[in-house]
């Protein structure tokens, strides 16, 4: 064996420096990337010493046979990590000091750190951190929050696992506490399928797999059936959280627009036709964050679309057990005879988000598919929840707690929708969702959600703009409530508190008092 | 807007099939995928229809300026896909009856699927499934699994967690079961991060991610830390549940050989020299599968390199707290004081599997964007194994707990060690852990660890063999096995179905019964 001495100088590099860059154009690595990789690697070890100028953008450009602006990204990349700097009249250098080779000026710092790729601005955007804010928002007591899509604290259900936990525990032992099959408990499994066949979904155990949260199926769909740079369709406005998924894959997300009967299927032909998308999106049943069901016929010819096309739908149904009014909504995927549909719901809104069970139903070589990669990532879903679940299903609990929360969720609405009748002007336009958590304003004139949402922090009471539901630049003037957590004597006053920020930000308007600031901001009706 | 009708036939394509595909090169698609998509969806549309004959593989490369195996490499996969065939004499021709646009005939088939990348042999050959039937098979009672990494049926704590439920479920109410903070419940961060400081390692909450198993934590880093294509560098052997997901993220894995101080740090500089690996993945301290320990020198060593060669290094420690002699193993973490060590731990060992909560410790830059990347794929671990674990830790329940279960694991041990001496031909060599779940074996002369499982099989016993612990082809006379989940009166019993497995086969290979399988089996020493 032979051995290099940590301490042994290695020789500088003289040849041409496009002669270090061997291109392998079939890698599947960005050229931008390789280039950068192995500049990188050259500036690390020494072979370009400090000093030593790079060729310019369009000389390397010319001898690697490669476009001049990916030489252009590989450098701003390399200079983004300190290893070169440009100077006026004397091109690109190697920095002196960078993260060389003998490290001796860094000995608290790991530079490989500078080197990483997507901090959060470059792979989300500025509202990258909102669902973890969201989240952590509902516990802070001196705020009103009307944000936070969870179910209410009192409504958790502690006495009903409380007593679970306590009479079966210590018998079930190894199925709550154990490694469990990746697939999911057997008895939850046959769970989840019985109530989907009672919503009218012709599946069985076999076509279940269980998610630690819905937001994992998202992202096991989309790994399976995406690409980077492949195009996958969502409704405008939808889920954010789904927006997220899909772009820190790296795929393309094409909005279609919706209006009071759901997505405009009729719209949704030509982007097939011109996209050839590999996978659409949607929240068919009380949307988040419209609160919109897609009608019958809707339904219909997006099913026709997708068998024709022959691309897949995810069908996102965190809600459709919380309906309000009328009879229960079926699924899309009741519809759906020719496998189309993936279907995604999870236990988070109808029983603890604490539990981290989902599931998502699927044809069975989906399911497969769908399971390997969870088992590379995940393992399995955590036991203990999965089991507190199935004993929910199996003992029957779930039904009565449903009745439970439809009732009062249903009155914490209508408690919401009072108060802005009440407390708003009344320009501004409001949903009347017939089930899930959430209400859909709308600004009139030139108005900004962005704007009233900084005025409604001076009244200590938070809700979500507009914006990040959308992917297509809009939702300036639109945003979301939710009277889901809030407490029932909250929820006028956290609406009057919104209403009093209107009513101030249209005072101010008038008395144009911002008018560089507003005029920046007006954006056109989407 | 326009409307296509859903029934309006579209022309059919009559250009050179060249013009049909503008290949991006910079877009990071491979380009045989670019090619091989762009022709599935004219063939999909009815573009080109059933019959046509598609351009010679050099042909079309010399067209489109790529490699001939480029396109060669898209026709297998439309070949693969149902697409076209070839026909002797006629080229390749897009194939009658095909997933066609007017779908007739398939009405109850979604051809989406066939289109689908990655079965599970293409992402992981043969032994993709492994680990999940290790999982599963602890629960078949008509065998003694010796295979399973798991706790002890009796061990686990049952009794402690189903006390902490009573007593606090319903005052915790929000922390165990709404949504938590991505990065974990606060008191949880804490008590992990007081008890790193006990082993040595300088470390608060800040520095602390809560994850859904260790697993993710692999993931997540890899995710940050790699491209497809770049190189990352294991132990050989090594857990496989890393490499698996390190080749699922298509990264090339690279082997350094480990002796009984661990890996072999001499030979790891020339790979760094070499690779530029972008991470080192290691289990320094009772190591799964071979239970070794990486001794003090060559853990300076190795965090010597790690800063020089500026790689960061990923510590998986499930087992570190689970020693049988001696002291308490220190992790490798505690010696690095610059920054290049990702620390990895679980409760999985140590309490239960079921609860899924596991975490990762790194410098606070590198919990940030780690746990973006994990609150856009997972939003939270779930809340309820967290807050029992931090009620475990905050009542000072654990340490008790790892007493009992470290007399229990090393009297199992023991048993183990006990039964094989008995029970085993001399020359079959087994390791002595300290601590930890796992002996490793090594068979001698021509036995395969496979063929030995096989025989095993009819003794009703199952082990691990080596070769999915080995990316370097290697492992094929030497197998895992496991002390920790078998009942003690079945330790004894296993061990001596899998002598009694050994002898038939060494009786069998002196007849000479398989002498073909032999042959084609045999390998050479590694």
């Amino acid at each position: 064996m032979q051995q290099h001495s940590i301490h042994q100088p290695r020789p500088l590099f003289t040849a041409p420096i496009s002669s270090l860059i061997q291109l392998e154009r079939v890698s599947g690595v960005p050229l931008y990337r390789q280039i950068c990789q192995r500049l990188r690697e050259a500036i690390l070890s020494g072979e370009l010493a400090e000093g030593v100028r790079l060729p310019t953008e369009r000389a390397l450009a010319n001898e690697l046979g490669v476009n001049r602006t990916t030489v252009m990204n590989a450098y701003n990349q390399l200079a983004s990590e300190g290893l070169v700097e440009g100077h006026v009249g004397r091109g690109t250098l190697v920095r002196r000091n960078n993260l060389g080779y003998d490290g001796e000026n860094f000995d608290n710092v790991a530079s490989w750190l500078f080197g990483l790729p997507a901090g959060e601005r470059e792979l989300l955007g500025p509202d990258a951190h909102l669902l973890s804010e969201l989240a952590a928002m509902g516990e802070r007591r001196d705020i009103i929050s009307l944000a936070a899509g969870t179910p209410a604290r009192d409504l958790l259900p502690a006495e009903m696992l409380s007593t679970i936990f306590a009479e079966g525990l210590l018998k079930a032992r190894q199925s709550a506490l154990g490694y469990c099959p990746v697939e999911g408990l057997l008895s939850l499994r046959r769970g989840i399928a019985a109530r989907m066949r009672k919503r009218g979904v012709a599946v069985d155990a076999q076509h279940i797999l269980v998610l630690s949260g819905s937001t994992q199926g998202i992202g096991l769909a989309a790994r399976l059936l995406l690409s980077p740079g492949d195009e996958v369709v969502v409704e405008v406005p939808t889920y954010l959280g789904a927006i997220q998924v899909f772009r820190a894959l790296g795929a393309r997300v094409i909005g279609v627009p919706t209006d009071s009967d759901g997505m405009r299927v009729d719209l949704l032909e030509t982007i097939l036709v011109r996209h050839r998308p590999r996978l659409i999106y949607t929240q068919p049943t009380f949307q988040n964050p419209t609160g919109i069901v897609m009608s019958r016929e809707r339904r219909r010819r997006l099913l026709l679309l997708a068998k024709r096309y022959q691309t897949p739908i995810l069908e996102d149904d965190p809600y459709g057990e919380m309906y309000f009014e009328g009879k229960e909504p079926q699924p899309l995927m009741a519809m759906d005879h020719s496998g189309q549909v993936l279907y995604l719901s999870t236990y988070s809104k109808t029983l603890a988000p604490g539990l981290r069970v989902a599931w998502i139903a699927a044809p069975e070589p989906m399911i497969e598919r769908l399971s390997l990669h969870k088992q590379i990532f995940d393992l399995n879903t955590n036991a203990i929840g999965q089991w507190a679940v199935s004993e929910v299903l199996q003992q029957g609990l779930l039904d009565d707690h449903l009745t439970k929360l439809r009732r009062r969720y249903q009155h914490k609405r209508d408690l919401m929708l009072q108060a802005m009748s009440t407390h708003w002007p009344k320009e501004v336009r409001v949903s009347h969702p017939q089930g899930g958590f959430h209400v859909w304003c709308r600004l009139t004139g030139d108005m900004r959600a962005r704007s009233l949402l900084r005025e409604a922090a001076h009244e200590q009471v938070a809700f979500v703009i507009g914006e990040p539901f959308h992917v297509d630049g809009g939702g300036q003037q639109q945003f979301r409530l939710s009277f889901a957590y809030p407490e029932e004597q909250h929820i006028e006053e956290g609406v009057r508190r919104v209403g009093n920020a209107m009513r101030r930000l249209m005072a101010r308007r008038f008395q144009n008092e911002e008018p560089r600031k507003l005029g920046v901001e007006h954006v056109p009706m989407v």
